[in-house]
């Protein structure tokens, strides 16, 4: 019997920029010009049927131009498309059209194309660079930064995929404008819950610009656009694998995610994180780690972002209490919440721990003291 | 316009153990006890119909008797399995027994169980540890050090995949022997790869004790894996991402994957590189690389370790000089052979480029000259 030793230490530079603007088409292919992804020269777009004519095309055309090989690898918008299948139409339509390992994926859309689209880049040829292109709210607060890209599966939400930085990340406030409004309003969901958990600051200027920001006006977009980015980078460096303190990210997510499951999807997930963060910030106000002030000062931000704030009535209340024990965050078969302190802060349970737990009877009276 | 920096460097450590040795079931449990995977007590125990009965069976009820929990996730021995399809049936099946992120996957078999579960555990939750128990000689010379796993699509071989490190190897040489003899002798001819380009104390020592490998010698076994091992850490270490130096390791595989091809796999991958060897070799002693002797040597060594050289009667041989083309270091439309120096040496064309430009008439004649 003998042992050999495989010595594999190495200094690794996933760096990268996040680049806030408004029409950031041509910014995009200058940098590519300018050496963005080395020698590079095949680029598959990749985006989704609604994106595709408002900012992928421009992309794509810009860099026929520039004398690039560049297609379209385009897919049915919606998160039902964040699955292996799509990601095999993907690769298989990249390799047929002579895909191989000198390429980049240029992720153009919201947080399903970036996270399908980078979990692609993260297996095709063993790994090719790739670039987000974020044309949504949701994805500029919630899909820059972290690295993380997945698929669903039928049996579990994100659980196949990897975690992968992209060279670099435009945000295109231009972009926001051409959401549909429900989905623009969803988006806040995650800016507002990024305000909760860490930024007085924020929290204020959300409450004193929301009519701004959804008008898109530029300055009030860029700042929160920004901020957003801050915040979760911040958190997320701290703990890249998602050990303790990323958790704090789950704030509103404990009641949202069950309620989003619970409606069967007829909630958009950001509006049953509204829901959660309104459930929540009253468990906080129970607990005494919020004043009654402060817990309207929430509430009234939510509604200001013209997100809802009650739990519908066709949700069936004790079914909700059930599906919380799906929660990661479970253990030992304990609920665990995430317990905001304050505006711009969260309360940690023990040292590096942020996931307090609660009882089901607590739990069960916050839902029902909703109605 | 404004920039943010997400800054992302850190020191990454990979390193691992190759343990080699006879009969390791029991090590590698114990290693388990001993915090090889920390407090991780979920087991995915991958592998193929095969080798279940052989070792597989054993770790599993090994890891129940030390109270893990454990599964057996088996699959349909051979090249056809490595695909995402099966990749998505074990991803399914664990999802269903409840596997999450807190899980470790043993890979227990030849290059096609690690290639497979590798790149399962790189993607099942975002990444998680795995180990592999390898049980074939061409994992042990091959699939023990680099790293990379992948999966076949219909278009390309190898091409959807990662760069993903095991925790621990485990090279089990008392199951060389249960292999069927054709493939024990197909596994030798990376090895005979391994001592053309890089060592000559191989060679020799596979010389003169080639029969008391086959016959299962322990201490002529754990010679060559860990030889295997040290020849190919050497390469891999020095490139990991595959840019020159790993060209080397191409020696014998530009005509092998040809003939594996044009055979239409009747011909195992070691048997198909066996005969490129001999082409390879050949091509080298015409460009004055080898002499005559150290051309005869190789031809020879691979005769002793019962392996093909020369090109069967069925193959096209027009259809394989026109096959060279699909090969990786093709560049600008041009074949490009990496070329046998002596025994134990390669020819380095350019700094750090080791694969040279041949002529297709070069090509042609070294293949029909085997006739």
């Amino acid at each position: 019997m003998s042992t050999f030793h495989v010595e594999l230490k190495k200094v690794v530079d996933d760096s990268y920029e996040i680049e806030v603007g408004y029409a950031l088409e041509q910014k995009l292919v200058d940098d590519i010009l300018h050496g963005l992804v080395g020698k590079i020269k095949k680029f598959a777009v990749v985006t989704d049927n609604i994106v595709k004519p408002l900012y992928a095309d421009k992309i794509y055309e810009l860099l026929l131009k520039e004398g690039y090989q560049a297609d379209l690898f385009v897919f049915e918008a919606g998160e039902k498309s964040k699955t292996r299948e799509t990601k095999e139409q993907i690769e298989d339509a990249m390799l047929a059209k002579g895909y191989r390992r000198d390429c980049c994926i240029i992720a153009v859309g919201g947080g399903v194309v970036t996270d399908l689209a980078g979990f692609v880049a993260g297996t095709f040829g063993r790994g090719v660079p790739f670039i987000n292109y974020a044309t949504t709210l949701l994805a500029a607060a919630d899909a820059s930064v972290g690295g993380k890209t997945a698929v669903d599966t039928p049996l579990a939400t994100n659980l196949i995929g990897l975690f992968n930085q992209p060279e670099k990340v435009y945000i295109d406030i231009a972009a926001w404008q051409t959401l549909p409004k429900r989905q623009l309003y969803s988006g806040m969901a995650e800016t507002i819950k990024h305000a909760c958990l860490a930024s007085r600051e924020l929290f204020g200027f959300l409450d004193s610009n929301m009519d701004a920001i959804y008008a898109g006006q530029r300055e009030a977009c860029e700042y929160i656009a920004n901020k957003n980015c801050q915040i979760k980078y911040e958190v997320v460096m701290k703990d890249e694998r998602e050990s303790g303190l990323r958790e704090v990210l789950n704030l509103g997510h404990t009641v949202g995610r069950a309620i989003e499951t619970v409606s069967d999807y007829q909630l958009l997930h950001g509006e049953a994180v509204s829901i959660g963060l309104v459930a929540e910030v009253n468990l906080a106000y129970q607990m005494g780690y919020v004043t009654d002030f402060q817990r309207k000062a929430v509430i009234s931000l939510l509604q200001k972002a013209k997100l809802p704030t009650e739990i519908p009535e066709y949700i069936d209340r004790e079914a909700l209490v059930k599906k919380l024990y799906t929660d990661k965050k479970v253990r030992d078969g304990k609920l665990r919440f995430v317990i905001q302190k304050g505006i711009g802060g969260v309360v940690e349970f023990e040292e590096g721990v942020f996931a307090t737990p609660v009882s089901e009877e607590t739990a069960r009276k916050i839902i029902r003291n909703m109605d």
